[in-house]
């Protein structure tokens, strides 16, 4: 068979309201040996406790977010609660020329954008919590978050849901009730996404 | 969430060249507890050792074979080595309404047909053998063929192969060399499949 082992690298676009368990299962992903690597937004919020400058953000102020923005250095960025987010678009395009697969942590608007800009080269799962009780317990739980916080959460998990629905924008939906099955389809998914046919040149048996 | 467990059902069509690995592989999924149901063809082919009527295929006669074509109960028909074989339409028909998964084995002209007839509610899968070394290799010792059939089958291959890189038919290339990677292949197929957005209505958190 020829060119089997070439082909583009797939941009996985995963998005979830929060305390969808979503860190979760990216972290499970790409725990797991499917060679996958995690796109690190740039963000202007300060690093909470544990996280790493360059691992789990890029961590900039608010001048340096917007020289960047502005040399169209993002291919996306959004405002979330008082703070900027933004996806470096560089090693994206670098990833999919080179045939390797990259994991992105967005937003819907997110989402969206990623969609418009890389068309069939992006695959966007949207991870749903089984319902809005669930949310609600597992926000609390947490415990990360004061009351009025976790309200505004649960409203904006709602409207997201609804967004997410709109066509065109997610491939799959996961539903993350069992966490174990939820890590399990995304896995298929990563694995049956790399099985496309259009993803590869024209093949012939020699 | 709202209607996650009603959505339509899929036909997974699985096409491959004579000795590509692909019975042994359907015979896996459907052991599988993967709620597959297999389509039985119709043929004019008498059976060969161990082969049941009504579970291999519907052996029909000749006539029988006219009469239902002509009254539009194939929705894909073909002669391949003197023999007719078709897939009957009202199985399909009725279990992508009820939302059951069918597993279909045909070439890839009824693989055309059934993406024709059915759209997105057909999954196309295309197994090729690694090289036609090792297709050759797996003939022969199958034993079943005279020389001139397998050098038949050989040829049928490449042409098969060839068309099966046109666009628009297959979904996805699984390469059966190792069995059990493949047949992971296919499974992860069939899960990410499930998991579409389109095949379901609207979602909302309630």
């Amino acid at each position: 068979m020829r060119r089997l082992d070439r082909r583009r690298g797939i941009l996985f676009v995963v998005s979830a309201p929060s305390g969808g368990g979503k860190t979760t299962l990216v972290r499970r992903a790409l725990g797991n040996d499917l060679s996958l690597e995690l796109s690190v937004s740039c963000t202007t919020r300060p690093p909470r406790d544990g996280e790493v400058d360059g691992r789990d953000y890029h961590f900039v102020s608010p001048t340096e977010f917007e020289v960047r923005r502005a040399a169209g250095g993002f291919v996306e960025w959004a405002e979330v609660f008082d703070h900027a987010y933004a996806t470096p678009r560089g090693p994206l395009d670098a990833a999919i020329g080179a045939g390797r697969d990259i994991l992105l942590d967005v937003d819907v608007q997110g989402a969206r954008s990623l969609r418009r800009a890389y068309g069939t080269d992006a695959v966007a799962i949207f991870v749903v919590p089984p319902s809005r009780t669930a949310l609600e317990e597992r926000l609390r739980r947490r415990g990360t978050d004061a009351e009025t916080q976790v309200r505004r959460r649960l409203e904006r998990a709602a409207v997201e849901v609804a967004a997410a629905s709109e066509a065109g924008i997610y491939d799959y939906l996961v539903v993350n009730d069992d966490r174990d099955e939820a890590a399990g389809d995304l896995f298929a998914i990563v694995r049956a996404e790399r099985l496309r046919l259009g993803r590869r040149g024209a093949v012939a048996l020699d």
